[in-house]
């Protein structure tokens, strides 16, 4: 049947990605349409239960700043909060979380439920609609046509997806949920570029069965023994310590020579050594037998046992990702103190499943080949919650742009991560499932967790992806921040006027002429509080109070006081991004013929043919592009060619 | 692998059933293992969100009377409860609830992981190990091979399960979980009597969509509006009106013409009606298209909207179950009152799996082909939480005695519903999905809700299944309950003592001679209540007051009164099953040649060479076997043949 109802934007897949896709669309006032196997299985987190981390806290941070969901239900569901890197530059700072899985998806599917213009759909999609080279809808499993103007397609590791364990393996799109055998069929059909990828997971191990005084306990931030007792970081823009449940510690034990020996000895069974998985795994989250046949050297790794809820006693080790065969786990995790007697309860396995090659979508997300069908999530070949999260959001919004006829909303390498990401992926491709690293942004300095509401808030509520709650509270803080930051600079500090020994004791030697407070705020042994607390804290203002500014109040002294100790930094890094920006965003032609460009070598001819790039900035990133053919391109384009 | 622990108990699938055995297995001292497919489904709910009603909320009582989990899961998750019957007999009153499938789900999942005696294991089961005719344990998909002195198998709609929408189908466990094809194709091999049945659901609805302001509210117990306000009823033995989250109500709408006329539109696409589906479906739970078929002359049902939980906008419209094709399930549900805009959530279908003849069964639920191998639950032929869990319960703790060399624990049809049900099923099987009535009980008199305690926490805790804490306030609550009855029966009211106007006020006339209190219970029109308050309360008792007693007073007066009141039909039928007993368990030889017995008939022989009945009893039930027949035989044992 064909659904009454049209819409302008289908989500298929309810994961990370498929729920900020629709909740974007949404959002944006879009009639949106969720389609996803399982209602109960919205939002789950197929693998390990945490948020967050160096580079993709800062993703997090990003789709919170645009009105996502991940950051809140994260804050609703996390039960330990840490500031990695917290004693680093603030560029590389991040927040993590472990969650209750099952509190993190009741958060998720509350806000889903509740979102105004998204309906949710219970159904496998088998099929998708394709008149001439547009997508016009999707078909479920039991021949439901529904219509609609777009299409973001999320399927994560279910498209074809078979799980291993040892030389075992059957069809799965993770353990416990079936795969999505016709739509990967049917988009073979379509000819989308694609191919196989993999990934992991440990087993899960019961508590009850693990020796924790043999394990060394960590605490989360904020909590008795760890980093800030009493102040536990939240994620949100939005998030308040308050929504947290009860928080707990992890535990940590290691790998060791017996355990290795037995990870070894299961090498002759391991799917992907015996070349029974063809698909690549990730790199940066290796399984654990890749460890130990890469780093032979090693003779132990830290793993990390996590809880996996405040009322569950599964646990989570990570560390360990596995498809060895099940003989080789138990006797791996039984190798380790505290160990001993574990009872696994859900082995670990690997997935493989068909990803497409992101070079071929636009910079928007959408797929070059069939016009408004966009790809999102772990389908493009990336791994994690965060990066799926991050373009579901992107992939959404560009489709509601789409639909009310407006360009779409490219964020640039300098302006976020989400914009790192994008363009890595569509200029680069994937050899290897992508996460992200703060490695990857040349703007790191610029693109931190601290500042992601200030990058994006503002283009996020142009967007209307912004609620007027968030609003008001950015609008606040980046009014008392601009204020603040006017007067330090107005506010000028004479050395007739500050007694020596104050001046010594604060800023460390006697000052020689007049600075105002932003710039001695700028020396490295200089802190706001200490500034303020100058002189009988004569230069403090009750404008940037706890009374006047309530929790807002760090977060705001934080942005003032970075502002001060890294402009330099960041003034030239914002002078090259203005450099590079001519070129970067140069548009290339969509008609210019590469092959017809003379001046370049065949090769490059070729590479740009079929990548197509839209920007000069893209084609310079496309690997085996060399600067010197940037130029010569740059050259003909001047020529009007 | 063969896994190194040995277990006792192996239950196969974490629905109602194999969370009842495996619990109550573990309870009783066994290791057990249970083995399912998704550890996030435990416990889960695949249709509506209740427990209970009238033959079923009997069984959970008996269940909970056992120790088991359902009543105390649905204690802790119930949004709406109430007795049903509640102005009739005892005998028919029950209790049922509406539950939030999410706190529903996590009571039982915490159960078990609490349980000592018990690991879980997540994977699905692909093969029994089978040693001559003994099961020696299970192999699961990726080749783990669990070894154990019994196997019970619980796994509901999933062997072969195959979904029917229209006359599209798919293969599936239930929506969105995986079947089980290759156990199915085991058991076929083992040539296991099976065949097929079906069972339907309801498509389930936006709450957000639905005009409530034209429904009409129906309130639980307790409820503002509902009976009883402020004391809303719990299932558990152990339970407390303090567990159950925020109550809330059920709506009531109805179909009308318009909406028969679409059903009927739909016949041509029926997957029932054109044959699609061979399996039988249940004539007590039927599918609405079979209502409008069979009652064509009926123009309206009713249809009850029921929130699937607190945290949730989804709503179940019992009443509706349906496999007719999606625009028809569209169409119908929107025309009715309040629905005109309902958006659904999830599609409304049907399941057709395998069940398994239970006359192959032994009266312990021991399959009688293999030894070791119980069944119980939905693959026995019988539909409904209750009865599975019932079922589970049994199952598991006739495993767990024959782990412990004891016979195994056969309550009788005087004794319990379990046992009605057992006695049901191995003697007659099914042609339709089995399901539990008050008028399957002959002697449903004696088989109340409200005893269920006393007539099964002895025998649970005897058997190992009852804890301290059941068992010590059980004792208590029994211990009141014979002291207050002895006390009724030795305190004499005489006319002289007792003041006319007293006399007629509470009996309705003077008394004629001496009359002790129980005696004057008795009387139709005369309660506890009246008679404790008669003559200035002289015969009321600090024993059984409220501050002696605390929350059991209530179920202790209850028993008393009831003890009184029916007492006479109670001795009744107390009579009637003692003159049945003899027969009823005379045990058959289990060597005995039927073919021999000259005296019955050809056809007589053969049914009961077939069935192979462990008694008389058994025997008189099976159908075409006549009280003749049975008379002839108890001749002929008796010559010793
Ligand atoms: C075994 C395993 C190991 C992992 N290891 C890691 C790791 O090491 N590091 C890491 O960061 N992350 C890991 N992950 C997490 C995961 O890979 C993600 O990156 C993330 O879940 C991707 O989000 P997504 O939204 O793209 O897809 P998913 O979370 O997979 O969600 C896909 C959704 O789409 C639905 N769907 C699929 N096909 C259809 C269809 N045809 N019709 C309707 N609905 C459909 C599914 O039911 C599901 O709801 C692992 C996951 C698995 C399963
Ligand atoms: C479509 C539908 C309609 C229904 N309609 C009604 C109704 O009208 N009235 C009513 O009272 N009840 C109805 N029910 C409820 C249901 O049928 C039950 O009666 C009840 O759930 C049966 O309990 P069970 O424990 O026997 O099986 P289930 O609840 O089905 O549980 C089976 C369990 O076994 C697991 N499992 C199965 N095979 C394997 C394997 N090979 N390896 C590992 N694990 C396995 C499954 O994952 C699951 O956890 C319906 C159910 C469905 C799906």
């Amino acid at each position: 049947m064909l659904y009454p109802q049209e819409f302008d934007v289908i989500v298929v897949g309810g994961g990370h990605a498929g729920t900020e896709a629709a909740l974007a669309a949404a959002r944006m006032g879009c009639q949106t349409l969720l389609l996803t196997h399982n209602i109960e299985t919205l939002g789950q987190m197929s693998c390990n239960p945490s948020i967050g981390g160096i580079g993709k806290g800062h993703l997090v941070k990003e789709v919170d700043a645009l009105g996502g969901a991940m950051a809140l239900a994260t804050d609703e569901g996390g039960i330990q909060f840490r500031i990695l890197n917290s004693s680093k530059g603030p560029a590389v700072r991040a927040t993590r979380a472990q969650a209750d899985r099952i509190l993190y998806k009741a958060a998720i599917r509350r806000m889903l439920e509740n979102q105004p213009n998204l309906w949710l759909f219970q159904q496998a999609v088998d099929d998708l609609m394709v008149e001439g080279d547009r997508v016009v809808g999707a078909v479920t499993q039991i021949g439901v046509r529904f219509r609609s103007r777009t299409v973001v397609l999320t399927a994560g590791t279910f498209l074809d997806g078979k799980v291993h364990v040892g030389l075992n393996h059957y069809a799965a799109g993770r353990a416990g949920d079936p795969p999505a055998i016709s739509l990967s069929a049917r988009l073979k059909e379509l000819q989308l570029p694609q191919a196989r990828l993999k990934t992991g997971t440990p087993p899960r191990i019961d508590g009850r069965t693990i020796d924790f005084a043999q394990c060394t306990e960590q605490p989360g931030d904020g909590m008795p023994g760890g980093s800030n007792e009493g102040q536990v970081p939240v994620f949100s823009f939005m998030g308040k310590a308050a929504m947290h449940p009860q928080q707990m510690p992890c535990w940590i034990t290691h790998t060791n020579e017996r355990t290795h020996e037995i990870i070894r000895s299961g090498f002759d069974r391991s799917p992907m050594f015996t070349g029974k998985i063809e698909g690549v795994g990730p790199r940066y989250c290796p399984s654990v037998e890749d460890k130990i046949n890469r780093f032979a050297d090693k003779d132990s790794h830290q793993i990390f046992l996590e809880p996996e809820g405040l009322t569950t006693h599964e646990f989570y080790p990570n560390g360990i990702s596995t498809s060895l065969p099940f003989d080789i786990q138990l006797a791996l995790v039984r190798s380790m103190k505290g160990l001993e007697n574990a009872h696994i309860l859900r082995p670990g396995y690997a997935i493989e499943y068909d990803y497409f090659d992101p070079r071929a979508l636009k910079s928007s997300f959408e797929t070059r080949q069939i016009q408004g069908l966009f790809f999102a999530g772990q389908i493009n070949g990336t791994t994690g919650y965060e990066e799926a999260a991050a373009q579901g959001l992107f992939a959404g919004l560009n489709a509601a742009l789409q639909c009310r006829g407006q360009d779409a909303w490219l964020p640039r390498r300098d302006e976020a991560y989400l914009g790192v990401m994008v363009d890595d992926l569509i200029t680069k491709g994937v050899t290897e499932p992508y996460r992200m690293f703060t490695s990857r942004a040349e703007f790191r300095l610029q693109l931190r967790e601290d500042n992601a509401d200030m990058r994006l808030t503002e283009q996020g509520r142009q967007m209307g992806l912004v609620d007027d709650a968030r609003w008001d509270a950015f609008s606040r803080k980046r009014d008392a921040v601009s204020r603040e930051t006017e007067r330090l600079k107005a506010t000028w500090v004479n050395p007739r006027i500050l007694p020596a020994a104050e001046s010594e004791r604060v800023l460390g030697k006697a000052i020689e002429h007049e600075y105002n407070l932003f710039e001695l705020l700028r020396r490295p042994n200089v802190s706001y509080a200490a500034l303020m607390d100058m002189d009988g804290g004569k230069y403090a203002s009750s404008d940037v109070s706890r009374e006047t500014l309530g929790e807002a109040t760090d977060a705001v002294l934080e942005q003032v006081e970075i502002a001060a100790k890294y402009a330099g930094y960041i003034d030239r890094q914002k002078d090259e991004v203005q450099r590079a920006a001519h070129y970067e965003n140069l548009r290339l032609p969509s008609e210019l013929d590469y092959m017809q460009v003379s001046a370049l070598s065949i090769e490059a001819r070729q590479k740009l043919q079929k990548h197509r790039p839209e920007t000069l900035g893209q084609a310079s990133r496309i690997s085996g592009i060399t600067p010197a053919t940037i130029s010569l391109l740059m050259v003909h384009l001047k020529k009007g060619g």
